[in-house]
């Protein structure tokens, strides 16, 4: 199979996944399970979670524990996403072509929507308890599978909040408010949280619950932060580059709110130079594994030669 | 010691452990984590941490684990305060007669504000993790920790979740918006998922991670029910008769806002006798444990009887 068709295979297989974990359209508060699923469901790569399941499976994870995080982490993105797109924050009305949830649901709805993604991500996560890890059938080892459990889920949160993305979520939106200079510093903190948190805790928690070793979770770390960065680095510059065809939002839209980017700080060739130099990092990483998952570094080269 | 002197003992007491939580104004990211801080510590009776604390207390609970939940559901306290105050949403610009955080930091940097918050509750929450649980001189017992410390952080999202408190503030800002005539089930929907999931939270996890049994978890949730039934009731009621002075906000801003409250639907002496009838349900149920806790009960009387 080709690697395309192997990617597309895979994504379905991910998707699949993690629709399973959506709430029902009943109750009350229809309307606000509506919002969160609309929002789920606008499309995406389902980069995290195919990339925890990736890495999952290269430390030997055969296991259902990692499902109801690949959905918590899909779910996390998701809400960043609801509430990045808010009148407060970057009022974007369209996103990959489709309405943003707050023109289509409204600003109240649309916030309560992102705090019920955040919500749910944590409530779905916590039912890799009741899977009981890797070792369901003996007692001692079920335990065990708590506490790796618990551990899975301190990544989650770490490199979803103050440390992680929302950190770096709050630095930009105040650098943009206030039109700040970036120096490479900042943008590099940016970067490193609002995007590259999210992919590191993805790979990091498939490792972790697969049994992986502390070294070998760090690795992922540091892999993640190269993929991260990268791809963030090829997003901005897909921002110039782009037409709103391709990319389904308005073309340079970075520019329109005067956002600096990595390639207005250091320019469009040493950008490029970048993401290759990055990808390189990530690879040596990936290939410098016990079992080697090639799907995984056809991936990542992927991401970083990406149109779009 | 009278009553009054021992609640606020307490409540210091309370204060000093939960503060141990909330991250040091630092880094790029300080003005987030200065307008999380400043959410949180704009007073409030810290009433959830203290059922909390008691309601272990009462189930023999002595160990340390309570203590990042207390936090944690505070956390969730306070930032659904922040975006429930937010100009798309209830648009206040006081409360407890203090400026709310959107006026202080923005829109933008309130919404983030927020969104740390609830994450920062489930990172707290995973630090259980690490303290182990009641027992953690033995392994097995260590790992029977973990479980129970993911049951606990289960009932954290679910009550503050779609089914528990985002639900029923989802329901709350559609009644408002379309001017929906709310009937008494709608009306109590809201009260029970927006005001008593919280309380409940605090009492359940207080007994569950006490060892409490299933039945005994499910009467702190019965209790919960109560106290947050009347709670909300009381504040409906001192909505319309308190003044600014004794509240801290502008009197009668439900009606302001045209908000249907239980005593617009039912009136303001059935109101009365409904709060009475309440406490009276969750005091019977506090005084039917193995080892009555007479502060709750007092604390649960007290509340009822509030004048602000």
């Amino acid at each position: 199979m080709d690697f395309n068709a192997d990617l597309q295979a895979r994504v379905c297989a991910v998707e699949e996944v993690i629709k399973k974990y959506l709430p029902k359209e009943e109750g009350f508060q229809k309307s606000l399970l509506e919002a969160m699923n609309y929002s789920f469901l606008a499309g995406g790569k389902r980069l995290r979670p195919l990339l925890m399941r990736e890495c999952y499976r290269m430390f030997g994870g055969r296991g259902e524990v990692i499902e109801p995080f690949m959905a918590a982490q899909e779910m996390i993105h998701t809400y960043s996403l609801v509430h990045d797109d808010l009148p407060a924050m970057d009022n974007d009305l369209y996103r990959r072509g489709r309405k943003t949830t707050h023109a289509v649901y409204g600003e109240a709805m649309a916030i309560l929507a992102g705090d019920g993604l955040l919500n749910l991500a944590f409530e779905t996560a916590c039912r890799a308890f009741s899977l009981g890890g890797q070792a369901s059938e003996r007692e001692t080892k079920r335990e065990r599978g708590a506490e790796r459990i618990g551990g899975a889920m301190t990544i989650l949160a770490k490199k979803a909040g103050i440390s992680g993305m929302i950190g770096g979520q709050a630095v930009d939106v105040e650098a943009e408010k206030r039109k700040l200079r970036l120096d490479g510093e900042k943008l590099l903190f940016i970067h490193e949280h609002k995007t590259a948190a999210l992919i590191q805790s993805a790979m990091m928690i498939g490792a972790y619950l697969a049994g992986a070793d502390k070294e070998s979770v760090a690795k992922m770390e540091k892999a993640g932060y190269a993929i991260g960065i990268a791809f963030q680095i090829q997003d901005d510059i897909l921002d110039i580059t782009s037409t709103l065809e391709e990319l389904g939002k308005p073309v340079g839209s970075d520019e329109k709110n005067d956002k600096l980017t990595y390639v207005s700080v250091y320019g469009l060739e040493r950008s490029k130079q970048d993401v290759e130099k990055l990808s390189r990092e990530a690879l040596e990483i990936l290939r410098d594994v016990p079992e080697r998952n090639e799907f995984l570094e056809e991936l990542v080269v992927s991401l970083i030669n990406r149109k779009k």
